[in-house]
């Protein structure tokens, strides 16, 4: 055993992956890398390997007979057949008792196939999304976990030391079996493109209707980035805000194509949504809004048929005001409505998820962090009997405030044609989930009316049916 | 061969199939119905046996002995296993050439499974979506068939005998190959979860902020219904209106309970568009008010949480008209995004659709039925370069003078917390659709900022990156 056996093995050493060694380096654990790409394992030796604390090799069995017992093992690479494909590879080559862990955006049923499979050669295999890009994996990411609690422990460690830290805490936490990790990395992601869309918007009605240039936008995105919207998404608009085009004279976000792209986790959350029952709009209409966005000769040419009128003369300041309150309600709707989709998931897929545990986590090192995040942590914590933030007491102090300032905005954007479909959802999912009697009654005597599927009644139990047609 | 040889099978005698055969006895052709239960088979007789058009059995061998070959047999049975069991069962006695017809609302991608795996039996399968409820399956439903172009004459007859009929043309007509008629009939539905949901919101805002009474709303929704808002939901809204209650002194709509039900159609249309990338928010959030409608508890504590304030004033009359406008708008962007769907899904999955003819089939028989639906066959046809409806110069001329009155009751429901959820995405995607330039550069920059995940320009072709920390 005169070989020197390394402490972690990471397979995918594209840009997450090499960042996310030296990372493990950099804490004091010797970490080996493996990509069958001979310019990426030597980028990585170039970087890391003057440091007896990172090898790399593109020979898989090497890569292997490195690791020390059990194995740790990380993989990054693309969600889908690579997956699987670096499996069967390692698989004849790995020990009862070695620990995979997936770092990619894998979906939650493959990650159960996966988990189970393994089960069945004695391989312990997590799921763990890692959040907080490049720049995250590099010095601090969030990472989610799931899978074995047991071999948890043996992870642990490493996962600890390499993860973000938010007062001390580290951002990880074992989060529960099977697919808990990636299903709360899912869900992660659906908040995020809730949150980009709501900033979006507020961009965009600042900019058309209030006349603020790219640093009075700028100044804006700060100052909320220093008060109580304190966000990685708030803190990097106003980055953008200043970058300068090297092309031109102007702000480069000025130069961007209005069509954003979409890589499916946020389409995956509103689908399983859906599935699960649980309603989470803004995250809908955020997916919905990145698809319409993609329509852009559609979109010029509804222009020209729909010229749209002059804004409205509006007070600047008051616009900026609301648009402050809008955002940080809007923010509250869609981490509500997401951990709304947590708590329903942990119960249907046996996750057992601890929503303070996954408020915590989400504090440093991922893209939705935020100050909110410690307000979550905290309202679960306090008051464990809270289902839906919308409920909890300290979260309707924090709403009720700026309810007339959203439907100020709200309201001015609909009259002016100005499309902020995502707070617009907040607004009406806020609305509807404080209507104690919603119209659906209607619905239910239609459903019966044309297909006999009954009702139930306000005043007695039972189901009903009524032969409608008099 | 002295038997007597049917000319159609019915397997599955529930009230839809018992009413489907009965119709189809009505036109002339001799029908043999099938079901395991003996007391399904004993009431068709006895309802239907006194002619020599229908017979009927338990047995499925003298079922299949009794058709005429090629044997024509349809399955009115609920989708999913059952009709899986029931082709299993049936296969071992059916002849090459044979064609079953599935007339349930069976998943497409059921469809094209079953389709492909009786192709390889030599046995013909059509996946047929059945839309009018009970009563449209005696007296006329609309008949979406999809499946082999040559077998869909031997049925065509009887199709086009038993369907709604339209100034003379059938309602039912060749969709396409493999699952295109379950997948028309799944965006029906979702069109269907539309309309009824904007159909419930007018409903409400006119009885919670105008005051109208059941009496007064009934004749509302009837005089809509001999307008350009002609259409079975707003028809059978009216009739619901009126109907009283038997156990109590008011109606009855008031005294069902506000939890929709839903039986998952609207569902699959939501998370295949989405698959699509089609925005179909409409539909989107149709389907979550459904979900956020069962949530009675939480929605009753909010509401003690968050007391709703008094409604402004408002003239009755002007929000009744408000009102008929905004509905006619909904229900053109409903249709829209489902059209929309459509081209795209036809594009996609080979259905080769032919729009006009979808909307022509839909003019009668089904839920969605409407004068819009001859009007948007018209558009069709009249400009076959039409994409989207928004873009059809027919539409624009209806939907622009309704705007100023969506935009009016829009406001007003969002100044006074009464959710409009289907309304407010039909006009926020309208106003996205309508934008040249939507916010959506930011999101791009802000996946290139965290995830290096490039842009476009718009000033010049390529894909870039920036650095963007500075």
């Amino acid at each position: 055993m005169g070989q020197k056996r390394y402490d972690f093995g990471l397979v995918g050493l594209g840009v997450m992956g090499r960042n996310f060694i030296l990372n493990v380096a950099d804490k004091g654990f010797s970490a080996f890398g493996h990509d069958l790409d001979g310019n990426k394992v030597a980028s990585l030796l170039e970087e890391g390997g003057n440091t007896d604390k990172i090898n790399a090799s593109t020979d898989s069995k090497t890569f292997l007979e490195s690791l020390s017992c059990p194995r740790k093992l990380m993989l990054l690479v693309p969600a889908g057949k690579a997956v699987d494909a670096v499996i069967e590879g390692l698989l004849p080559y790995l020990d009862q008792g070695d620990i995979i862990i997936d770092g990619g955006n894998s979906f939650y049923k493959d990650t159960d196939r996966r988990e189970s499979y393994l089960k069945s050669k004695g391989i312990h295999f997590f799921g763990a999304g890692v959040s907080g890009g490049a720049k995250g994996a590099r010095c601090g990411p969030s990472i989610m976990p799931g899978g074995s609690k047991e071999a948890y422990q043996e992870v642990k460690p490493i996962f600890e030391a390499v993860a973000a830290n938010f007062n001390g805490e580290p951002c990880v936490a074992y989060l529960g079996p099977k697919s808990a990790g990636n299903y709360v990395k899912m869900v992660h992601n659906g908040i995020e493109y809730g949150l980009m869309q709501l900033t979006s918007e507020i961009y965009d009605i600042l900019k058309k209707a209030g006349n603020y240039s790219n640093p009075e936008l700028q100044r804006l995105f700060d100052s909320w980035n220093h008060g109580r919207l304190q966000s990685f998404l708030v803190e990097i608009t106003a980055d953008i805000l200043k970058q300068k085009d090297d092309k031109t004279e102007g702000y480069l976000v000025d130069m961007i194509l209005d069509k954003a792209k979409q890589k499916g986790t946020g389409k995956w959350t509103s689908q399983n949504a859906m599935e699960l029952g649980i309603p989470i709009p803004t995250i809908d209409v955020a997916v919905s809004m990145r698809e319409l966005s993609a329509l852009k000769d559609e979109r010029l040419q509804a222009h020209s048929i729909y010229p749209k009128k002059e804004f409205e003369k509006i007070d600047k300041e008051a616009l900026g005001k609301w648009a402050e309150e809008a955002l940080y309600f809007g923010f509250i709707l869609t981490y509500a409505q997401g951990f709304h989709q947590l708590t329903e998931a942990s119960k249907a897929y046996g996750y057992d998820l601890n929503m303070p545990t996954v408020a915590k986590i989400w504090r440093a090192g991922c893209i939705i962090r935020a100050g909110l995040l410690a307000d979550i942590a905290n309202a679960f914590d306090k008051n464990k009997s809270t289902t839906h933030l919308v409920l909890n007491e300290d979260f309707a102090a924090k709403i009720k405030p700026t309810l007339p300032a959203v439907r100020h905005l709200v309201a001015f954007a609909v009259n002016n044609g100005i499309p902020l479909p995502g707070l617009n959802n907040a607004l009406t999912y806020f609305d509807g989930f404080t209507t104690n009697r919603l119209p659906l009654n209607l619905i239910q005597a239609q459903r019966d009316y044309f297909g006999s599927h009954t009702y139930e009644r306000t005043d007695m139990g039972g189901i009903f049916h009524t032969d409608w047609e008099i």
